[in-house]
C-alpha cells in the first residue's frame, strides 16, 4: 500500500475542491489553551458543506468518473455523514445517488439526505451486511460505489483539511483527528506529512470502538462488533487495508475517550466556542480536553472538528442541560 | 456630532486589538444566500473574546486611559456582554473594574463577569437608573466610566469589526447589524463608508424595543420604557446623541424582528450553521432570513452576528426543541 496516496493527490484534490468546498476556519479558545497547557487550532469542518469534512472526499470521488459512469449514478452506504455528501457531490455532477443507511441513522441526518435528492435504502445495523445491499445496488444498476474511506481518493479529499489548517494556522507539531474507518487519520498524515515529516499524528475512537487501536497493537487488522457508542460515524468495525496501511506508514498513534467524555467536549465548545458538534466530531477535543495525549504541553497542535450534524432533541439530552428547570421558571 | 468619529479612529483601534481581540471569521451559508437571493457573508462576533463585539469598544477605552486612570480602576453598567468585555479589559491592563448589573441578567453572564474578576452591584431593572449607580460608583471611588455605546472610543473599537469584513468578504453592498445604543451601528457605518460610501448601512431592533427607528422617524431622539424582549442586549432605551447623529449622518435605516423571529435565526443558525447565537445576536440574520430589507436580492450582503453568550435551559427553550420527547426516547 506504500505510497498509494501522496501528498500530489491531496493537492490535487484541493485544486478540484477550491470553489466548491468551504475553506472552513480555524478557529482558538483561550480557554481550551489554558486546560491543554497547549496552542491548539480548531479546524472547523462543522462547517463544512453538509455539516462534515466527509464532502470532500465524495466530491474528490465523483470529479474522477467518466461521463459514462456519472451516467449510470452513484451508490454508497453511510451512518449518515458521508451520505449526505455523496448525494450532494451527485447533485452537483447532475447525477442520481442511491444511499445505503442503518435504519437507526439519525433523522436529521436522513431528512438532509433525502433534501439533497438522494434515493434512500435503509437496512438493519445488526443484521444486514451493508457493504452486500450497496454493491448489489451497484451491480443491478451498473452504478459506481462510492466507499465511506477505503479509496484513495477518500482519503487525498480528507487530507485537503490539513492542507487549509496548515496554511491558515501556521507551523504544528501534532495533528489531532477523530477516527472511524480512518479516511481523515489517513489524510491527515499523508497531508500533514508531506508539508512536515516531523508533525505528530494522533487518532482518537470512542473506547467502545477501538478497532483502530487494537488494530495498530497487533500489527494486523482486527474486527470488532458493532460498538455501542454515541459516536455514530465512528461506529466502524476495523480499518481497512489501505487506512491500516497509511496509519502504519506515518506512525499515526491512536487515544480512546468515552461517551461522556465526548459530550462533555460537545458541551465545552458550545458553551465557550459557541460551536455546534457532533459526538463523533467531538473526539480530537475530547482527548485534548482530557489530557489523553502526552507530551502536548507548549506544543503548537491542531485539532480536526469533523462534524456538527445532531438531532437538537439529542444534543440536549447528550449536552445534559437540565431542561426540567424550563418549565418551572 | 458630524466627524467625532472617523475611519482613522476605526484603524487605530484596529492597531491597539491586533494580537489581543479574535479575528473572528466569516462563514458563509448556502441556504441562508438561497432564502435571502444574495450572497451573505456573517461576521461571527458569537466567536469574540468574551463571547461578543463588546470585547472591541471596552479595549478600545482601557488603551486610552492614563496610567493613573487606570490606577483607580473602571466601572461599567451593563446587561452582560459589555460588561464582561470591560472586566476582561480591565484584567487584560491590569485594573480592578465594578459592574453594575441588572438582577435579572443572564445567570451565565453574571458568572462569567464574576470570573474575569469583576466586582459585581446589582440594580433592578424597573426601578432604578443605571447609569446614576455607576456614576456614584465612579465618583466615590475616582474610577473611570466605561459606557456601553455612548463613547467615540466605543464606537470606534465597534468598527473594527467592519474592517475585518471587508477585507475577508471582498466588497459588500450593505451591512447590516444588531441596534441596541447603536454602537455597533454607529461603528459599521463609519467603517465600512471610509472603505465605500455607497454601502447601505441597516440597523435590525427588536420590535418591542425600537427606539432607534422612533427617533430617526421623528428626527429626534425618542425615549421608550424599557422593553420587554428577549435580546436582553438590545434593552435599551433611547439611542445616545452620539450614536444618533452618526445613524442620520451615515443614512442607516433601522428595520425590525419580532422575537419569534429571533428564536427562528436562532433555530437556523444552530442547525444550519452550527454555531450558537444569543437572541441580541441574531437580530441582524432574522432580518435576513425574513426578508425584512427591500432590495437586496442579488446583492452582496454582510451581516454581523453580535454575541453567542445565552445558558443553556434558555437556549433550548428558545429554539422550541422538543425536550418532552427525550425521556419517551
Amino acid at each position: 500500500m506504500r505510497g498509494v496516496v501522496g501528498i500530489a493527490d491531496v493537492q490535487a484534490a484541493a485544486e478540484r475542491l477550491a470553489g466548491v468546498a468551504h475553506r472552513t476556519p480555524v478557529l482558538r479558545s483561550r480557554t481550551l489553551d489554558e486546560r491543554c497547557g497547549a496552542s491548539v487550532a480548531v479546524k472547523c469542518e462543522n462547517f463544512q458543506r453538509v455539516g462534515a469534512f466527509k464532502f470532500r472526499g465524495a466530491y474528490n470521488v465523483l470529479t474522477s468518473l467518466s461521463p459514462a459512469q456519472l451516467r449510470r449514478g452513484v451508490v454508497a452506504y453511510s451512518s449518515g455523514n458521508h451520505a449526505q455528501a455523496v448525494a450532494l457531490a451527485a447533485r452537483l455532477h447532475s447525477t442520481s445517488a442511491t444511499i445505503v443507511m442503518p435504519a437507526d441513522a439519525p433523522a436529521v441526518k436522513v431528512a438532509a439526505t433525502r433534501q439533497y435528492g438522494a434515493e434512500l435504502v435503509f437496512y438493519e445495523r445488526e443484521r444486514s451486511h451493508r457493504e452486500e445491499i450497496a454493491q448489489g445496488v451497484a451491480e443491478q444498476r451498473g452504478a459506481t460505489l462510492v466507499p465511506p474511506f477505503d479509496d484513495p481518493r477518500i482519503v487525498a479529499g480528507a487530507g485537503t483539511v490539513t492542507l487549509e489548517l496548515l496554511d491558515d494556522a501556521g507551523p504544528l507539531d501534532a495533528i489531532v483527528v477523530p477516527v472511524g474507518g480512518g479516511g481523515l487519520l489517513g489524510g491527515t498524515a499523508v497531508a500533514a506529512h508531506g508539508r512536515d515529516p516531523s508533525i505528530a499524528i494522533y487518532g482518537v475512537e470512542p473506547w467502545a470502538g477501538d478497532d483502530f487501536a487494537q488494530s495498530l497493537r497487533a500489527n494486523r487488522r482486527v474486527t470488532i462488533a458493532v460498538p455501542a457508542t454515541i459516536a455514530d460515524g465512528l461506529q466502524t468495525t476495523s480499518p481497512s487495508d489501505l487506512t491500516f496501511a497509511i496509519a502504519r506508514e506515518h506512525g499515526a498513534r491512536i487515544v480512546t475517550v468515552s461517551d461522556g467524555e465526548l459530550c462533555e467536549a460537545m458541551r465545552f465548545a458550545f458553551e465557550r466556542m459557541k460551536i455546534v458538534i457532533e459526538p463523533s466530531g467531538a473526539a480530537a477535543l475530547a482527548a485534548l480536553l482530557r489530557g489523553r495525549i502526552d507530551g502536548l504541553a507548549g506544543k503548537r497542535v491542531g485539532a480536526v472538528v469533523s462534524g456538527g450534524n445532531i438531532d437538537p432533541a439529542r444534543y440536549v439530552e447528550l449536552l445534559g442541560i437540565e431542561v426540567e428547570q424550563l418549565h418551572r421558571a
